[in-house]
């Protein structure tokens, strides 16, 4: 791995090391190698210097120079890579195995990055995989990343997406029973996830974005022959998005709205709707996106794969989508606010 | 259209046309003119001559030589293609246009034809689209062709299934609400599912199938913090199906179970679970089939497509496929009789 000759005008993208007993830190030690990430922005990882070595090690290329910085300001100047550390100490790496103090650590990591992005000091979050017993074992109560960034960042109306090339999901409800989703249907939530959808979009610089809303019932609904959501819910819903000078059309029926290429976002109605197709369309090249927070954040579309982590064979195709998506995602920010 | 040489041991193969102003008879027509049907089948119409004549037409192809037989026994000795046609006046085709007239002769064709199966006159049935607001309008109550053939052969634990080459998914339920779905799960009738879905594998001559069988809610519900049906009812009913010698496994997350290529069928826990992914890896060679009734039937999965009927542009895919499968499963069903 050759030097960091940054570029100041490049945007600084903060990645968290997550689960250092998972695939993150082989990822992203292959993801930052790569050219098409080198030329396009400057990163800075919250986390360990000595496990991302070994990680380096482990896939078989050169680590590269490495600086612990006290603050993110400082990888404006580095030409090393620049890594910030947490308050607790970093267990020793083994790979596989369930850690509390890894799921400690890779939640300091994260609250940190998080709050560089809130303070300006980055310009957008890339998150390697964490394990959700892990962070519980260490006493968080949390789901995943990202109900913990939208609580820190005062965010109550965020949605997970999904994106891969030209196809994207917004998923209404995400990590709730199903019968909990069913709950989640309401006018009001669906007004509010397809103005966040569209937000999203612009922000990737579409203009005029077209979202395609999915029903919730099988062939959405039939006319109410399969139930009422439709009628008496989503399509109110889209038609007030409509008034509000959205370009969004629907309820369309589940199963092949994923096939309609002319759309740029669906808005899925509860979790696996939308990651099933996505899945499949995505195969490995699939990125998280956390919309209706205030920063931007992407993360690989995959776990901490601990049946894999420490071999080296974990590919890194999510972790440098992500990367790019959210260097696009900042560049738009960015001229947002100048 | 060359003549029909039917040899003696082919299967005789019932099609019903469906809703003649869909896009049924163009694509039975183009079906029929293909080489891989031709030597496989001894094909048996359940229409009305003149339309399946203009079908032709509208498609390019040459008008067979048809005869119109007064039953199905008739097929094994013709050298033409037969018809049996239905006791009310087929109205002048519209394509379309909703009639309900239409309705009523695709429901008379489809009854006759499953009384021919039920009778063994004929080996299997492939349907041709109905549209559900036009057999409505004409009196009939069903949903559609798989409830009322269900209903028809006094069976009441079927099951929808979709193929698409080696990727299969059977459908705990289908037609009813998402929240009507729910309710749907309770052990017995996953069991049940399982079973239907083993016998139709086993039909199909996979020896020894091995099904996966998908959770209800993200993630397979993550050990109970998004739902606590796999833990209750899926897994039990998981397990009491592998005591029964039944090779299943699971519950398995739905956003992922389609991508693992190891199993010979996905049991899904309702319509868009498997509708989704399947539509997306099917594309246009998707089979819907009907499971858990003691005759076999195949239709093309796709409806009337009104938007392009009597354009001669339908693509006779799924139905070709449609028309194969029929073929593979009435062999191992002939072989089981003898």
């Amino acid at each position: 791995m050759a030097d960091f000759k940054h570029h100041i005008d490049l945007p600084v993208v903060a990645f968290t090391l997550g689960d250092i007993n998972g695939v993150g830190p082989e990822i992203l030690a292959l993801a930052l190698n790569s050219q098409s990430l080198r030329t396009r922005l400057r990163p800075i990882i919250f986390g360990d210097p000595d496990v991302f070595r070994d990680a380096c090690r482990l896939v078989g290329i050169p680590s590269p120079e490495i600086e612990t910085v006290a603050g993110p300001n400082a990888v404006r100047h580095s030409r090393s890579l620049a890594f910030i550390e947490s308050a607790s100490a970093v267990p020793p790496r083994r790979p596989g195995k369930l850690d509390p103090e890894a799921g400690r650590c890779a939640m300091e990591w994260l609250a940190a990055a998080v709050d560089a992005a809130m303070d300006g000091h980055v310009d957008a979050i890339v998150t390697c995989p964490i394990n959700k017993e892990g962070i519980h074992s260490a006493g968080y109560t949390c789901r995943g990343h990202t109900d913990f960034i939208a609580d820190r960042t005062k965010s109550p109306s965020y949605r997970m997406a999904l994106f891969a090339g030209a196809m994207r999901a917004v998923h209404h409800s995400d990590h709730v029973s199903l019968r909990g989703a069913l709950d989640c249907i309401t006018k009001e939530s669906i007004v509010e996830t397809i103005r966040i959808t569209h937000a999203g979009l612009a922000r990737l610089g579409i203009e005029r974005p077209r979202i395609a809303v999915a029903g919730l019932n099988p062939h959405a609904g039939e006319n109410g022959a399969f139930g009422m959501e439709e009628i008496q819910v989503i399509l109110p819903a889209i038609e007030e998005s409509v008034r509000d000078g959205i370009a969004c059309s629907g309820p369309y029926p589940a199963d092949t709205v994923f096939r309609r290429m002319r759309f740029d976002a669906v808005v899925a109605m509860y979790h696996d709707q939308g990651h099933g197709p996505m899945k499949l369309i995505a195969m490995d090249e699939g990125v998280n996106v956390t919309l209706g927070i205030p920063i931007v954040r992407t993360s690989p579309d995959h776990g901490t794969a601990y049946d894999i982590a420490g071999s080296g064979t974990a590919r890194p195709d999510s972790m440098i989508a992500a990367a790019l998506l959210a260097v696009r995602l900042a560049a738009h920010r960015i001229e947002a606010l100048t």
